[in-house]
């Protein structure tokens, strides 16, 4: 087993540029997980794992195994000092791998539900919410995330990290806006944009048939071609003092209304 | 007007000490909030401002008379320098305050609401997670926020940045959990505890009377005095390949159904 004790070494390097670097995510088509859940997670949602480098004297050998099963990536241990520099965590759990990107492209996208459950987030900021939105995805067992006019790759450390692993459990697209909206008029899915103007509340939409739920970002909303195009839009009623709630928490309760409505089928 | 041009006076140090240690808060009686509309909705909460410090570069005088009002408070202009050094934001807004902490005490809960609607969060960890269950009770009008072990106060500046400045648009009171589950014993309000066990999928729940909402810490969930002392155990179907949601998210979810019910009256 190849063993790196420098943290001069070239791939240890290249690494770091990885995490820190979208461009160079996409050049070489790699990126980084970090975690024991979150690569058992890629191995489940088939993503090739390239190469796995943990500290020993955290992650031993067995757990190893567990996690990698039958993945034929290379293995690699690392010293303490080298683990330490690569790693992001304070509870850390002594590995990560270097794993091939999927293609997130519309046409790809394949729904196994007759009348799918889509969320759809416009130019999201930050990885946090991208994260958070994901993993409630997960929870709803939604059919698909698609990110519109992505401001980062999804294989953004800070995205993978606030997710837990839930960007490999969910299927997802990116696209500008107008592709999307013609993506979803193509296949007949109705779209409930979040919106303060011309809106309903969001609990008296019927959900149950092909539905995407749109949301804008927190400072400015959605983009006019999505109210253009909305079958309908919905608003969260805000009986407080302030006015926006927080988008993943918005996402959530209506995702949820969607799914209590399916019976949660 | 007094004027602070120097970051070593010793009222910068003071707020500096005011803004890291909840020691100091307690000691001291007071805490330090930032931001205009966060200054507002203390101002508009019934919270006495000692002293307002601004920098005229970034907050003119006629937005701090709008925010001020016939508040009483010292005013106190700053330079650019020590302003810089007492602000946290990214997108500051040149203006921060010493107020005086309301006490939080069960017995002060006052209700308007015959049928209150309460969120209870036990010894929540993450400053982030508690600032956005406040975002929620704001939006969802919940009638009190109950902290059962808090592990901080609520004058933490991460919890008042991540609230918004709802720290002072909602009811909290805070307390350890035997003396709540015998205040709400006391006044007929029910318990819906999130766990895993002996629960109830939460959208069949009935949440028209004087009900609880009560959630635990993603790592460990409720104690077992809440499970002994429910009325009902509740559980979000997770139908995923996670098992725990972000709290602030499933709190959202559980408010909202329940609002639902109530027909957000």
């Amino acid at each position: 087993m190849k063993h790196i004790s420098s943290t001069q070494n070239a791939l240890v390097k290249h690494i770091l540029i990885l995490k820190e670097k979208s461009r160079t995510r996409k050049k070489s088509n790699q990126f980084i997980v970090e975690g024991q859940r979150e690569i058992s997670l890629a191995i489940k949602g088939n993503y090739k794992i390239e190469t796995v480098l943990f500290d020993p004297e955290i992650c031993n050998e067995t757990t190893l195994k567990n996690i990698l099963g039958n993945t034929t990536a290379e293995v690699i241990s690392l010293t303490k000092d080298v683990y330490q520099k690569l790693a992001y965590r304070t509870t850390t759990e002594g590995i990560l791998a270097i794993a091939q990107p999927k293609s997130h492209q519309l046409h790809q996208l394949h729904f196994k539900n007759k009348n799918p459950l889509i969320l759809i987030a416009e130019a999201p900021e930050k990885p946090g919410n991208i994260g958070a939105i994901l993993r409630t995805a997960d929870a709803a067992n939604l059919d698909a995330v698609i990110i519109a006019n992505p401001k980062t790759d999804v294989y953004n450390p800070n995205i993978l990290r606030s997710s837990v692993g839930c960007v490999f459990t969910t299927q997802i697209a990116t696209g500008n806006t107008l592709e999307i909206i013609e993506y979803l008029q193509k296949n007949n899915i109705k779209t409930y944009c979040a919106a303060l103007t011309a809106s309903v509340n969001y609990h008296t939409v019927n959900y149950k048939h092909a539905a995407a739920i749109v949301v804008g970002t927190e400072a400015t909303g959605l983009s006019d071609e999505w109210l253009k195009n909305s079958s309908q839009n919905i608003i969260i009623p805000m009986q407080g003092e302030i006015d926006s709630m927080n988008v993943s928490v918005a996402a959530a309760i209506v995702i949820f209304e969607a799914k209590r409505q399916r019976n949660f089928q």
